[in-house]
């Protein structure tokens, strides 16, 4: 039944977020730590496809070998078990104090080397357990006040950090890519990369720049007041989303992480839309996994932790059938085209068009009539009416 | 002396700033519409350097080539008179109702014809009148609506439109550069390219690429609740500040287009310390006009007019005075320090390491004592605080 | 049917609504004026109850007494044809020059007399027309800088307008209550009384605070990130739900006035579940008008002016089908009591209990588990997850 | 000196400020936990006035008597051999997981109960202690799902227990008054009296109106957009303000808890203006503790911790200098004059005047030239440059 997940949909989960023992700013944690182990049983049988991790997540940070190789070896029998993935791994450079001005880009070079080698370690676990996408999340790397960090400095240093493990990835053999996930804001005053945008603009800088995307998150957009569905078209349109976050946010405040749709719905459903449908395109736009990074309020218990895991696929399916269903009336296929949605991929020039043949056609502008042609209205809001309405599946 | 503007600043203003009739959403127009000849006789009288126009700050959208032919010559000649220069023009592609659903990226083809060739006579003019910079602000390229634009088709005719524009310009040979001008939203609901972050990232995808950089403004990033600071900072890492707009923006809001310096103060004080002393740098990063595009408020009559303008150049200066002692004061330089601000500069891997080396340094990771690295603060708040008080004048 | 809409639902729009031109600070407008008369009769075919205007939308300002007489015959011939009705007025204090500083509250104490006399001849006109209501919009009232508006004289100047209004409501004997609409900003800078908070706080104040009420808008309490239906719920609390301005907005940016649902969704469940339905509480809360206060967006024709019209009265009546269905749920109804969301209503103290019980009932500290009581979750998620699956129609 | 702390200036902080140990949601604790003893020393040698506490930060939640006694008395010694003052203490009803859905509000009326014997006991402390003020911050009184919390019940039982606890207080004879403190959210997605405008409408309902006011806080306004100063204005206005929380924040988002004039620097000297100066009005508004509710940053260490603690304290009184030169410039005093601010003190209607002598004023109305009138500008933004230029003391 399509509203029941299977591994087929490609759900995935943090570690770290059924797993948030929820402590926050002002208040002590309200759950127990989470077995990554249980973690892996329970996902599994909620119908997710697989898991992703944090190095700390799994393995206590300063733990010794000899209790690392053991917390692999549990782990990987969970996944063994369950038949869960790890498409993805990620590395925490932001919780222990040494990462208090950021890991890449601390002011303290130390610092900056320590992390290096923490990714590194890391990548090889990731590859060790078939992860083909490394997230990056420079939580810390940024600023408070603006003439303590040398902006540039630390781009620079920034550049040659996913540059040097880009290096490392090739040279190891890792089928692997870099996904960077970008936050405007929280926990540090000002975050380096802050949106989808500077993150693909500082990618085009990189000497790997194939090898690097983004893994946007739908609340670090939305703490901006940007537009999620607007910033995963510009990804996906320069070739870079590698990776997604799905999670919600009412609004521009702290990090909310909500369950998908539990935040700004008809948003949910243009994205759902997108990743699925193309939008108007009408062939899926990702293929990857379906990534839920979100925190189980601090109001719940582990059973209200697990019907939050469960909410957000039900939430991903619901909106996806919606979305399919929007794409199929034909009221919405005529009133698109009233709105002259499709006109848009027509290119501007005709084909073999040049400029000089476009200052040659008076149409265009000696003979063009301005007024006349502003006149007619583009009927957006009757589209968007009946967008909510299958959204609401009134229709 | 130094607080008096002249030429030698760069100062430069659009017409339409002081010229604004000051009509708002919920009101009417409270001064009268200002000739750009006085215009530009007064900017002059105040000390600055140069100015700037949309097609139709200069020339009524619609007015024939008898009535432009004697605006333009008007013009000229105030500029011959003044001495004033023009470095920068930019079409007005949002007034009209034809520009309803954007220029380039209008939902009907035809619309996005004219928009070129309104581009296409308007650097003719530019070029005409010596101007470097060709800004395009495309205000009203995106929606409300998110199933009412196919945004990747949207971004497709934008790079076509400023690839066709380049290829124009290259072809008729004017010495002149694009700067795309981001902003999130108003007067459309979302805007396309909404930051420095994402223009900086299509730019990179043009066949222009190398034409083609930023003209960020102070208020637009801020209404994203960024730090303008560290997007200039981008912009200049990625070598493509190629104009810049000064304003004053009171958080995330409506654009208010305020004086510089009467909004977030603190962050306009680093602003002008990146361009002027290229922050710890200690070269200027930025050599172009210095361009005021801000609205005299409602409130005002002409007297206020230039009384704000004034202002504009009087906050720049005193501004850079403040930049520059705080960049002298030996307490400032030796905070900075403490700080291991400066160590950022210092590559993460040391000349000729591979990531091998690294591998192999024990201090790097075994012998890393994290607690012991962690536990030395990095002294921002006193570093904050001395930039504040040279901002205050108070040492 | 019950989603076609029809006078028993209290459907009254402002003529200036769907009578915008669509001028906006970037634009000119797109559609020409539309006569009063002609939105009466639009509205009545669309199945609304009733009308509402500012004087300046009636009858033009300075419009001699000639002309206002023939405009306001026009008009209440056309309410009679049809049936609608004008349950509020309110005045324009915000279009003309002279009150660029504001009405009651502008630095020019002329101004100020000439508002109160604008104010009071055109509650002689609502009075005639019927209206029970009187909305005071201070849009104007406010500033951009801090120095230059002293707020506490600026309080005591908006005191001594609304209760000398009162003064001459009563002492003519109108039938009729003041209802204060917050705005945050725009067009001022800071505007005074900015949300729901600011204007109850304020009516306390007032001699004749039993009169004056509040009439919040969606988008006006959004644009500062506000729960609009928490605040309502206060509005409701304190007996000051006077009127209501439905409309939408995404998110804290310009003010958008969007139809009803189209920005928020969620929370436009919850708004319309508490009016209807009094939230948990079953019984309905508000009885007065249901007014869309939105602007057709600029993109629209007069087809879209309308179809905008109706889809504000559509959104309305499937939302509050949702509520009902939510309320009538059994699961719901469970969930809601898993969540001991009713045990909220149950005074903390038993009857008759004073403190000094309270200190002796040892089950209240000296007895109380914190931590055993601190652990089982409250299901809000859960929760939460079926108002959306209601609001989705996927139950 | 002037800008020597002194405890004449009424300086104060929480125990919880200087104590922070630097957790935030993200990443563990940077500094160790502070001895209360040690900040009562540390804050002495500094020129502070006095400290407040909430009850966990002077005895740890779960203490027995004896303990408690201990901390309590070690605690006593401290503020005697320094001399500082206790003027304000507050409860902790949010850190323990049996708050997570509040105190006073929280679904489960056990928690009430124990919320209300918590504050109970912490008001014979404070009494105990000398704190005149009391303050409420409800930061956990919200919610995140807006069907989850019955907000009018949440009002009631919210009022039930402030009356209940001046009752307590008022049959103890404690001389002591309330002040809530509002916050628009974080921790919960929505929290309860948002902002000093709806808890000043709150108090109005309560039986013991007379004696709650609010403590409004620099972050928690501007956290929704909000100017501090009018906010402080308008509780000043209605007699209300009862103490005050000084910081800074940049913006709208995570509440940042900076150096007062760390964030937005113009508001801020335009508060310090009002407290002192009463703005244009020439006399001190505020006569209460001058409260720093402040979270030195992260990335420091102690000797961040107290060079911040110093630094808020400067910053407050070189604020207070600046505005003293401000009220004092001539040209300031013309300025104001020009731009009418003096003239809003003026009453609308003259001494005696009626409503229906307005109307039989022909100046007010028949013989007003609105067109005349509205043409003069206001030179507020002169006005507002000579504000900036006393701040950053360039006269």
């Amino acid at each position: 039944m399509a509203l029941e997940p299977s591994p087929a949909d490609h759900f995935t989960f943090g570690l770290w977020t059924v797993g948030w023992p929820a402590r926050d700013p002002f208040g002590d944690a309200t759950r127990a730590p989470l077995d990554p182990v249980e973690a892996v049983h329970k996902l599994a049988g909620l119908g997710a496809y697989g898991v992703t991790f944090h190095d700390d997540d799994l393995i206590p940070f300063g733990a010794d070998d000899a209790e690392r190789d053991r917390l692999i070896e549990r782990f990987t029998a969970a996944l063994k078990e369950t038949g869960l993935v790890v498409p993805m791994a990620t590395t925490n450079l932001f919780t222990h104090p040494v990462f208090k001005d950021g890991g890449f880009t601390s002011n303290d070079r130390r610092v900056r080397r320590f992390a290096l080698r923490k990714v590194m370690r890391n990548l090889d676990l990731a590859a060790q357990l078939g992860a083909q996408t490394y997230v990056m999340w420079g939580g810390r790397e940024g600023g408070e006040y603006d003439t303590a960090k040398d902006v540039r400095a630390a781009l620079d240093r920034y550049r040659e950090a996913v540059d040097t493990l880009a290096d490392y990835v090739v040279s190891r053999g890792y089928p692997m890519r870099f996904a960077l996930e970008p936050k405007p804001n929280e926990p540090r005053g000002d975050i380096l990369l802050p949106t989808v945008g500077h993150a693909l603009a500082f990618i085009s800088s990189l000497e790997h720049h194939e090898m690097v995307g983004v893994n946007p998150e739908v609340g670090h957009e939305q703490m901006a007041g940007l537009n999620f569905a607007h910033g995963i078209a510009q990804a996906l349109w320069q070739g870079k989303l590698f990776h997604i976050d799905l999670n919600g946010q009412r609004g521009i405040k702290f990090d909310q992480d909500l369950v998908l749709g539990h935040g700004d719905l008809a948003n949910a459903f243009a994205l759902v839309d997108l990743l699925e449908n193309g939008g108007v395109g009408g062939a899926p736009a990702y293929d990857g996994p379906r990534h839920f990074d979100y925190k189980p309020s601090r109001t719940e218990d582990m059973t209200g932790v697990w019907a939050s895991a469960a909410a957000n696929m039900r939430m991903y399916l619901l909106l996806k059938e919606r979305a399919a269903a929007f794409r199929a009336d034909p009221e919405v296929v005529e009133a698109l085209a009233a709105s002259r949605v499709g006109e848009l991929r027509e290119p501007t020039l005709a084909p073999g068009e040049t400029f000089d043949d476009l200052l040659a056609d008076p149409t265009a502008y000696e003979d063009f009539d301005a007024d006349a042609v502003g006149e007619p209205g583009y009927g957006f809001v009757r589209l968007n009416q009946l967008a909510l309405e299958h959204l609401m599946h009134a229709r």
